[in-house]
């Protein structure tokens, strides 16, 4: 494995000249977009790791599967499904339109700018400090790692230039769906997108879901159900607007975000970590999609 | 004309009963659904006045007329025209999927919300005291009534229920179409939005509107380009959903609000002004369009 | 108004460069994108015309106001917009998506391509050939020129090309707007479509249209409450997506065809027929809208 | 199996009063909402059913699933993903709108009618009549069945009542998505939504499709990198707009019908056939859905 990963992490590192990292605030624009590291951990704990794995980055959407879980571990699912769909959309992440035009006015699902705020709702704690807390506890236990925090930077950042996921967030509360303030929900959003840490915490977090909630002592970390329903929304809605082209290219459960990283999760079998911070146009970063795509085709990891 | 004013608000006052008073916050909801009165100036400044006359009621949407015309008025036309479009909407008066499927991404026309509040980016002031103060002083003027005012009750009722005006405004900021600072067009919109009068003053706006910004008395308050462009977007987008109905049934410029007014100008003629709170679906008075479509065939005031 | 039409058709001619024919079928193509021809006829009779006014088009989607008017002529309003609506549209002239979204299913109105299909549901005839000779007459009718006719090439190749307006006939005919075959409501719209004229012709009819539905000479055509409505929803919605601009820039009912001929009714004045086909982005003639502007300016023709 | 097959059958069968049979053509209506089969084939041959399995059924959607295998099986992947999107859909089946307002006015995936319809554009063939046989000729061979047919008469009313396909297919030709002729499309899409078999013959193809595309015996039917990006467009998209809801539930690649038929595939491990024609609001059979949910939990067969 760890030759494999050696091997096409080389290969396909110069792809990132065919990406850009994302620009819509300075913290994450001036990422070195050749920056690119990978690691593996299977569900035994063995580990490679490749390249850039010691970078720190925020993990941006791919908080919303920790949001996601806690949101299940929080509230019952039928409540959840409530104000929550699971279907996948074809829109950009962060359309309105949807909302409006959809007859139940949900968010379409949790992997959606709109579906993670919901979400948050449902998240244990009262203030914004106890739900990021809550998330952030979660996130540590999965990855292993009691260090992991945010980055104030790029929290401040995004919430100032969060006018968009605002106007979501007061739409979601006219119509119902949201029942917390708005204020709280958003701090605690933009503080879970700005969580920081390596791609090797990823692929841990990646090993405990791969292993349905257990890590590889055994012990149980979240219920296999809702593993299952995370790792499902993953496969079906992780990849923005080309979650059924990565599905057919790749076939593992993954979720992109446009800090440059990648969680993937193959079940029963590994995690997979990737930061590499040179995006394609629906946001997520070329090399770790075309490292995928390498580790799936050799190895036949597609679910599919 | 008071003849016939007070013939045909008799004779339409029990269509009442088919309509409701606005319900979405308590202030409108208890309005006297029976209420229905009716005041028609001539641009000589000829009266004639009917029924509820004198009772006072906040004009909600009817305050969108206002606000234009002080945008006109502090703002050249170009620069407005940069940022909301007059086109007219097949779509609910808050919708806010048409701001993202419409190529520009501009609101669609200054009488529905997301362009009123963008209207108020536009009126002269820096804090939300200022623009309504700007905008209740020409009120003032047009109604030649220096004791028009808000109602604080109505108007905090509806900055409370305003999530749906949030959303609008937090998109719109988003995509650069309005540039000041939310909470304060927010604020200063739901004030004018509750600003009370009779519908005698709603008429002694109208006559001035109709004598193309002069008062009887040939004093000019407004230039005419800026009358008729409001005029124009009142005849095409006056009344929410029912506007091409109304256009054909009656013809003539108007704003209809949930508080249960009409604004209606008939040009070089006169001006009315109407109070009858139960509303149609719509939600435009149902006594008052009748009473308009009597006194337009009666009188052959179409423009068209 | 001889002098004036000659000097304004003289000064604007050179902005026919600003414009293009319609590419679409090769027929509209090869027109001679300089020529500008224009004429006004008075309620009186008074007639001034100049420049290519003796240049024969096909007047396109001014075949709308035709046919709507045989629908009304030939059907109850209430049943026809029991099916058509009157609203405007902000979208395309040939959206199906707003047949969709909205919610009563009904084209929005009868100046864009989907109701103009409904309308000639309702137009008296059982084939498409009748259908066509019903409008055919009326229009011969108005225009006092039994020598009009239809192009049969131009007709061929809208009929070839009309892949989308056969997708709107079928939407609306799997939701029951339209119940008639649907080739031949297509065949009888193509056919109309193609009715060929002069810009002295539609002066003519818009003449007859100006003076509630009578000639100079005081025969009735049409009953003026037809003709009102007809000028209402010109007025509204004649001007594919900038029929609110135009409304305020020019503010008479008027409608354009990708033919380059515009059709214009000032009410208890005059009829004005121009041709000239550069068209701007949405389809209408350039020259023709700065003719129009500069018209209701010097003459104060605007309805509002 | 077989055992647990009877259990759940029967267990499940009193389901079927919460469901209808399809109202839109008569032939589907009459159709028997008690009968409920059920069968199971390992990729290793071993084979049990249930109930009706001796009924035969028009598979309607399902056949989604084999035109769009003849599609890939006929033509370059690359021409085929330049026209049709794998995206999922939140709208319904049949939605228009969708062609119009997503950029790309690809058709978001072939299991949707436009999608499918655009299949057929590049199955070979150039007649309705050879399209239809391609694709009735890999069915037979999948279903190791020669005498699989269509249903004349469901054919003919499908035909009869398609209004709003044919008005899908003249959009996509207008706007390039397919060059074919609109009625050959048609005729062929009607005619394998007709292909009438039992709930073995499903499972049979279901065991080939579960198998990479090879028989019991080993015999390569389709090339496996084919019937991977069938399984994953059918785990995505394959049960309309609750795809999602199913994936969480059951996991399973499985494509439905509205006369009552589901096609399940586990991958490596079994096709499963389910005929039971009382349908749920989103056109699934209620008792086949219930039924994979049973099988799912209790066998394991989620695939995420």
């Amino acid at each position: 494995m760890q030759e494999l990963l050696d091997r096409e992490r080389t290969a396909l590192a110069p792809l990132a000249k065919e990406g850009k990292t994302a620009s819509y605030i300075p913290a994450l624009q001036k990422a070195n977009p050749r920056a690119f590291g990978a690691c593996v951990i299977e569900t035994d704990g063995t580990c490679a790791k490749s390249g850039d794995y010691r970078e720190r980055f925020t993990i941006q959407s791919i908080s919303k599967v920790l949001s996601f879980i806690c949101c299940l571990l929080d509230t019952p699912a039928k409540q959840v499904f409530e104000k929550i769909s699971v279907e996948s959309s074809p829109a950009a992440f962060n359309a309105i339109a949807d909302l409006e035009t959809h007859e139940t006015k949900k968010p379409l699902n949790p992997m959606i700018n709109a579906g993670a705020i919901a979400c948050m709702d449902f998240v244990a704690g009262d203030t914004a400090e106890e739900k990021f807390e809550r998330v952030q506890a979660l996130t540590r236990t999965l990855a292993k790692n009691p260090a992991i925090g945010h980055n104030e930077e790029v929290f401040r950042s995004e919430r100032q230039s969060g006018d968009r996921n605002r106007s979501l967030a007061y739409y979601m509360k006219s119509t119902g769906i949201i029942t917390g303030e708005v204020d709280t929900l958003l701090d605690a959003y933009f503080r879970v997108c700005a969580l920081e840490m390596t791609c090797e915490d990823l692929a841990q977090i990646g090993a405990v879901l791969a292993g349905d909630g257990k890590s590889a002592s055994g012990e149980e970390f979240v219920p296999a159900p809702i593993v299952k329903t995370a790792r499902t929304v993953m496969a079906l809605c992780g990849m923005y607007n080309e979650s059924g082209r990565y599905a057919i290219q790749v076939g593992v459960p993954s979720k992109s975000g446009v800090g440059g990283g990648i969680l993937a999760v193959v079940p029963n079998k590994m995690g997979i970590g990737i930061f590499a911070p040179a995006l394609n146009e629906y946001g997520s970063s070329v090399c770790g999609i075309a490292l995928m795509g390498a580790l799936s085709r050799q190895l036949g990891l597609s679910v599919f």
